[in-house]
């Protein structure tokens, strides 16, 4: 038995299941080091260790990150956070010279993931259903007269998370007045239909995927899924294996989807856990078990499907209490 | 000791803590029982037993809850969501008619707690420190001629909830825009300080308030404490005090309060469990034991300010999983 198997955990946040899965996993082979740049980041004192670093757009977070590293032998590093993704994936060869596997994709992948615009690009040319989308206000006017697409439709900054700035709009008077205020702004056809969710692993040896958890979302809060539940179908673990070999992702990433009449569209990728991982792992999808054999040389085997469906997943709050000496 | 302590939660939606607190102080003295009108509510399942009833504004809502006390031997029932505290408030006499303590204030006093005009006309004949509140806009416009208040201050609906339609405005054009489209608006003070929570249990036997906890909010998200730390003030302690003794408050409430250059402001009270109260609960305040008290029939003690202070509170997500027979 491999030891010393240490998982380090950057700009956890709220994400505690996550440190608390990982550390149920080693079972005492290796630590959890979790950090963030608030020590009121609840997921830092699940971890057996924790550190408060500067913010990642300091200089010298880079070196903070890298001596954290070193000091705890660290096998894996993962960031839970969009920005910093792109981080590790720049500097994947520093991490990898000292002995640290990124689990994430490569740099370009990274950054077309963040562009709405430049993904749907991608999906078009390489023939996988997904979202129409603009940015050329004139071409989607053109559009609307040939009857190709038609209002409503959503405008929304092509790099921007969540649901941040994301209006929907009936009208090319509206259209003009965002166009006019706002730069890097696209146009996305409105999908009247279900929101899909699967949670991706692709193993980092073999490059294949092997897991893929399928959850249709059904009740949506604050841009989060609040309640889902879990299904099976051939038809979208085949697109799902397609995309991600096609554009090589690696490691944990959670994609969207949309269902309309029937037929699946791919609308965007978070190249990392997604906020409904959970979901997955007690579903039976083991990620961090994964990792933890990519970081002992072990491939995973195709487990893809091996989850139970008609699992309901229901968020609530949970809190973690720390306390100063104030007492 | 009593046994058959067998407690209702109505509605009890996400707050599967505070059904997990009164399952944990009953210890087998008694089953808890949750109602709520949707299956996918988390906490149906911490409890011992659960029903998912119609919706309370559908006609003989009223009758299954009675039967449910009835059929379950209830000793206690309280709700977590405000329209439901107007009914049980109301038919207070028909549930302590089959031996079923309503953990609620009375009617009227429920009744003004979700009518800001009223409160603050309450606070203000009482000589309590709290928001300058208009519902005539001539009066508001003239005190901003006398330079009482000033821009920017709120609109909002006398009567709603959490954040919802609530316009941060800085001009008298705007609020001449907001009351001509919607009806029911008031004009509140903009509160430039630090906002405060406090738990309170207002004995249900001696009408005394017992516990007083009090936290400072560090970080709001969507209307929701997210961060807060726990602190003690005995000329807080005070106010609440005279307060809830002023107006006559029953069993656990919870009020918000300003802090502006030193000095205290009473907002508005939610006159149920808040969704902060796990803070006060991990912090050493423990509101279900006391409500067994009293349907053991013993009066609580005074604890006023028995908790630790400098306690952070940090919120994250916990999962519920609920599996079908699909599998």
């Amino acid at each position: 038995m491999i030891d010393n198997l240490n998982v380090l955990i950057l700009s956890c946040g709220t994400r505690n299941k996550i440190v608390q899965y990982f550390k149920k996993e080693l079972d005492g082979r290796g630590i959890v080091v979790a950090t963030d740049c608030s020590n009121l980041a609840p997921a830092l004192y699940e971890a057996d260790k924790h550190y408060v670093v500067p913010r990642m757009d300091e200089d010298g977070y880079l070196d903070v990150i890298l001596s954290i590293c070193k000091e705890n032998r660290i096998k894996a590093i993962l960031s839970l956070i969009d920005p910093e993704l792109s981080l590790i994936a720049k500097h994947k060869h520093e991490f990898m010279d000292i002995g640290v596997l990124p689990v994430v994709s490569n740099y370009d992948v990274v950054e077309m993931c963040f562009d709405k615009y430049k993904m749907f690009q991608f999906l078009e040319q390489n023939g996988f259903p997904t979202v129409k989308s603009y940015i050329d206000k004139e071409k989607f006017y053109n559009d609307v007269e040939s009857g190709i697409i038609n209002y409503p439709v959503f405008v929304k900054p092509v790099k921007g998370s969540a649901s941040i700035n994301i209006s929907k709009v009936t009208s090319k008077e509206e259209i003009e007045l965002l166009f006019s205020r706002f730069d890097n702004l696209m146009i996305q056809e409105f999908m009247d239909g279900t929101e899909y969710g699967a949670d991706v692993y692709i193993d980092m040896i073999s490059n294949e995927p092997v897991a893929i958890f399928l959850k249709e979302k059904l009740k949506m809060r604050a841009g989060e899924t609040d309640k889902s539940v879990s299904v099976k179908d051939e038809s979208l673990f085949k697109l799902i294996t397609d995309f991600v070999k096609k554009i090589e992702f690696k490691g944990i990433i959670d994609v969207d989807i949309f269902k309309v009449n029937g037929n699946y569209y791919i609308s965007e990728v978070n190249p990392r856990f997604g906020g409904g991982y959970p979901h997955a792992h007690e579903s039976g999808v083991n990620v961090p078990g994964m990792i933890i054999n990519n970081i002992s040389k072990d491939v995973n085997q195709n487990k893809i499907g091996k989850y139970d469906s008609g699992t309901y997943m229901m968020k609530y709050n949970e809190i973690k209490i720390e306390q100063t000496n104030e007492g």
